[in-house]
């Protein structure tokens, strides 16, 4: 492989140093001309260093302000056993889970159908945030079938995560039938619990978990803060 | 199963009516009291199945103004064999294809690394809008190897698919390695080419195909408009 030119040495090292935390997030970068001189490189050469950074979400620019480090989103992949605290890694120790309300009324329709339950069967309804390292990254509203699982409400509000909530109901194991998603913006109430701004892009998923039966134990939506993570899909 | 409440039955009358065209996308619905008329129920009843799709984003109300259907979006299934034309069903047919720019130029780093090219190899960046019965659904920004496929930009402009223009440059077949679905905002260039709203909700993908040998040959990025389209993710 050729040496790679002097644009793209400077982007890697400050690829690299923006990723060992060097500069924090929010962080404003030293001036084009200062990293000039730094690298001993023309202002020129620095630009297309940061454009090539901006254009990979590494860096923004304000216009008169300067270049700042951008959220990096985490990745969260989606498998079979899908769990957000396996999906993204290293990481998992991190994630915290607030329940917010819950409540246990009829299925509405869509819920009754996802669920295989009967019409008007009841349902629990359970809305939590999840957090990483102490930051929002995504909020759930989900239905559980009440009648196979009186006491989840309860359960969940004293647990670590959703799994451990299930797995202490008699629910060992689970997997991911049916994800769907899409994307929407932030209203005043997400925006509050998510800690993100009012009209910003929110990543929605709906999806339905069954146990080794394949029967359903859980339908609901969730929502993930658009610049604090993707999803990640592979090995379909 | 015991017989659906008066509720029920109405959503699910309604629902099939709109489902079936009887009401168009942003028509609006007969008056609450002219519903509970038709369907001999009182406006409560007829409230709460209306609550019901709205819940499910069939239709949706303007305070004062009533309620409307809702845009319905198109659910497109992610799998390996991933094509546009193939995951959305049966609306395959309906799929076109517009080809807005292209250039061929040195790979960016991002684009060097996922193409497992060599830093400064040739890539053809081509931009896209696919429509879905005439209405812009997505639109992609992909990069090819322009040393493997020379003569892709002016293929693709006269293909009627990306699968078709890959196969006519010699890919006959390739798989999804890679998905990382995001969300963002419509800006104005990005709301114009979709026809959707500045500040609209779009999904984002960013992907990498790799040829049948598991060489890359297309990465990119890719957006969707939210309230057109879902991506369904199952089978992992």
């Amino acid at each position: 492989m050729p040496k790679p030119a002097m644009w793209q040495s400077i982007y890697q090292q400050l690829n690299q140093s923006i990723a060992e935390g060097a500069f924090a997030v929010g962080e404003r970068l030293p001036t084009e001309a200062a990293l000039a001189q730094r690298f001993g490189a023309n202002r020129h050469t620095v630009r297309r260093a940061l454009t090539a950074l901006q254009e990979e979400g590494v860096v923004f620019s304000r216009r008169g302000a300067g270049t700042f480090v951008a959220e990096r989103s985490t990745v969260y992949r989606l498998g079979k056993r899908t769990r957000l605290r396996q999906g993204i890694g290293r990481l998992s120790e991190q994630v915290g889970l607030t329940i917010l309300y819950s409540e246990t009324r009829p299925a509405k329709p869509k819920e009754a159908q996802k669920l295989a339950l009967e019409e008007d069967a009841l349902v629990h309804l359970i809305e939590g945030v999840r957090d990483l390292e102490g930051q929002p990254i995504g909020m759930f509203q989900h239905c559980y079938p009440a009648e196979r699982m009186p006491n989840l409400p309860e359960v969940m509000k004293q647990s670590a995560s959703v799994t451990e909530a299930l797995t202490a109901v008699g629910i060992v194991d689970y997997e991911r039938a049916e994800t769907i998603i899409g994307a929407d913006i932030a209203d005043a109430t997400k925006a509050s619990l998510l800690a993100c701004q009012v009209g910003g892009a929110l990543l929605r998923t709906r999806s339905v978990d069954v146990d080794n039966n394949g029967k359903p134990i859980a339908y609901g939506q969730a929502w993930f803060v658009g610049n604090r993570l993707e999803l990640e899909v592979s090995g379909l």
